[in-house]
């Protein structure tokens, strides 16, 4: 398969891990970069992730519009398209409303990396609120300008939270911004838990998370192994090809 | 199929849905306002929501009776009956224990939006108390006179909590009362963990949330993605028709 | 078939909805009285309740040892052998150890009636310690003498918590002893989530738990309708045979 | 089948059990003592303990490295050769990130035997943090250094929490150390839950937790009770064998 062939496959098997890991429901997706055109980047049509299939994706250009497809996209395409604007490092993209990330959006102490598997969050999560500079809306990005300042909140980090909303995480590669957004909520969960017994839940070290950033490899043999897991457990092992399919690649 | 079998045939789904998203167990009931004769309604015979199949569907009358139909209908029928006469704008009641509302119910502190899938709670959700006016019953709502004192705390709003018991939703559509039901208790547990880390959770804003309601179309492809998600998740996907069937009517 | 046959037939779908709904893991179990030879009763051999067939069923005498049966007993009989011999009212006990009744044995606020179905608790539960008379034991209940200590702490109520080890509930029918064990597990979450929030949860009063208490019936239509959507998602729908094989029995 | 084909047998069904249970995802691993060749020890290759099978499994020397084995292993498994190292009575370690241990890894408050089931945990949990001896690391247990840094401060213990990142647990069998791991969380979140509401959770004595630990037995009828139990539920019930297969040996 091309490479092309190889990150739609993923794409669909990530919408499917998503789901089934209770990051996403009905709401909430996942985009990659187009490989050869890295303005564009692909996503599914409007539809719940659990039961995207590869005829389902779509080729947006960089303002978020779909290239030749008159299919119903996401309303909020618009975060994709700016994040991946912002941050030519970032390579695939999450929107998602995960129960448990949302606690931290409503107060002012903030989610940060307390366990090794969270190390991926970076540090301490901005929270980027739409009411400051769009005033009352739906919640919903809905256009280029809300994508942006939202890229602007996310700056050079991997995960900003969306007041009363959900999060946005960004990485080099799907299987990272899976993982990114399967831990984050874990993480989430963790800290809550340590604060509610009245401790001060002592986080990852500036050093720790750089030494976790750095070794990671988004090809190595553990991250195959949580892919395999978690495919498996979504009920789409068949579709995951070989580890070598990916490994080639960056 | 004509808006009748649809509306039954939602109706079924419905039921299906509100148990595999935990809304109801063996207890609490949907129905939905008869659309040929708006002083009637329809709704399961006594069987578990999960259970119910499209020749369990009972008729009703304005004083929540069946309609020539000798099965052993809910003992709490009398909610929908009082709801659906007091609220001409009303099409679909449920009613249901769903576990993470129950505090709510207990303590000084209301229920709140405080996320934007919790938005279609409309604000501050009131509690209604049965032993206020009529002492100590078994807190079942067994005649119209308690109906319609819950109607009543309702009011106009989407929600009422029922004390110790659990709540009753209102919405112009099937589908609109069902998703307020399943967000519900996501929205209670976003908030009690919010208030449980010692902050003082940000609603949204009354801006917010009327922005959202009336962004809200109930035949809208992002209403049908969550239906079509729900449905499949409850294993009755092949029971939902198409889009059309639904959209083409109010 | 005879009413042994149904009672017999009753204690395996007990054994099997008490599994699914979490209330036992591998251990934990259900006796039923013997209905023609009331100072003996019926349980499993030691078997998780997931498992139970009904040719693992042993016949137990009022001391609670197996009558001509030579396979393995539960260990903790006892409990069942005692709590029927004091309380000749009660058809059916349970001894399990879900997991949220376990917080309430640990600490000094007892767990009560927040919610319509917590009802059948019948009021502050009390707290059984077996350090208090027996001193440091392996906390198991493992003869007559611990099983009537636990049996007067219970004394005319309907369950009893035993401090880090679970529960014993007592009713005057498999169904009834089943629907309460389910619902402790989630009385003791609302209640423990009210009193985080910072509030006192409103109990129900007195008059309340009486007016539930006398109306319950163990055949009625709304009993039978837990039955079935219990027994459904335990994968025994199939065994539990009609209303009428139940309806006409004590 | 010899004790070593026994062995590796539980070891698959250990495996699978463990996924099950929610007490490891796609990371985290068991091993066990070689019975022939006490510094050696067999574990799986680097794969997801649920999707372990026979033919995964590899023999490791007493510096946690394969022997005649190409595969690639887990990286921390010098957790399991520093241990079965240092404890020549043990035979089984686990090492695994279930979620609900972590907040005790976090805060100065210990995690102790509140329950009955959790009295295999010994007594009070020690926290292990890598960083008080080797600095800033990526947190994982990467030699034997810090292999045998962690299983001094496990010393005779049966349990030592590992600061953001998991525990290690050891027992005298495959079976000891599954339960162990199993119960561990579900300690873990009683006392939570207990802490929360405000109280201090009485503990178990030192006497109760001794009863206990003296009373068990790897091979009785109850430990076989929850290993047929587990190994149902996780789809591997055909695997386990019978009874005397395993309670003849040590």
């Amino acid at each position: 398969m091309s490479q092309l062939d190889d990150l739609l496959r993923d794409l669909v098997v990530a919408n499917r891990i998503l789901s089934h890991e209770d990051v996403v429901d009905a709401y909430g997706h996942i985009s990659v970069r187009h490989p050869d055109n890295p303005k564009h980047f692909f996503m599914s049509r409007s539809r719940a992730p659990e039961l995207v299939e590869r005829h389902d994706l779509i080729e947006f250009d960089r303002e978020g519009e779909p290239v030749s497809d008159k299919r119903q996209p996401y309303i909020e395409r618009y975060i994709h398209a700016a994040i991946l604007e912002s941050r030519p490092d970032v390579m695939a993209v999450v929107h998602a409303h995960a129960e448990d990330t949302l606690p931290f959006g409503l107060i002012g102490k903030p989610l940060e990396p307390v366990i090794h598997s969270g190390a991926f969050i970076g540090g301490k999560v901005p929270v980027w609120d739409i009411r400051k500079k769009f005033g009352d809306t739906n919640l919903l990005v809905i256009n280029m300008a809300q994508g942006r300042d939202l890229a602007k909140c996310l700056g050079a980090g991997n995960v900003a939270l969306m007041r009363g909303h959900g999060f946005a995480s960004a990485a080099r590669s799907i299987i990272e911004v899976v993982r990114l957004s399967v831990y984050l909520p874990r993480n989430a969960r963790v800290q809550m838990n340590a604060m509610r017994m009245g401790g001060k839940p002592k986080p990852l070290s500036k050093g720790e998370i750089a030494a976790r950033l750095s070794g990671y490899k988004p090809h190595s043999h553990e991250t195959w192994r949580a892919w395999e897991y978690w495919a498996n457990r979504a009920g789409c092992a068949d579709m995951i090809g070989q580890p070598h399919d990916h490994a080639a690649k960056p």
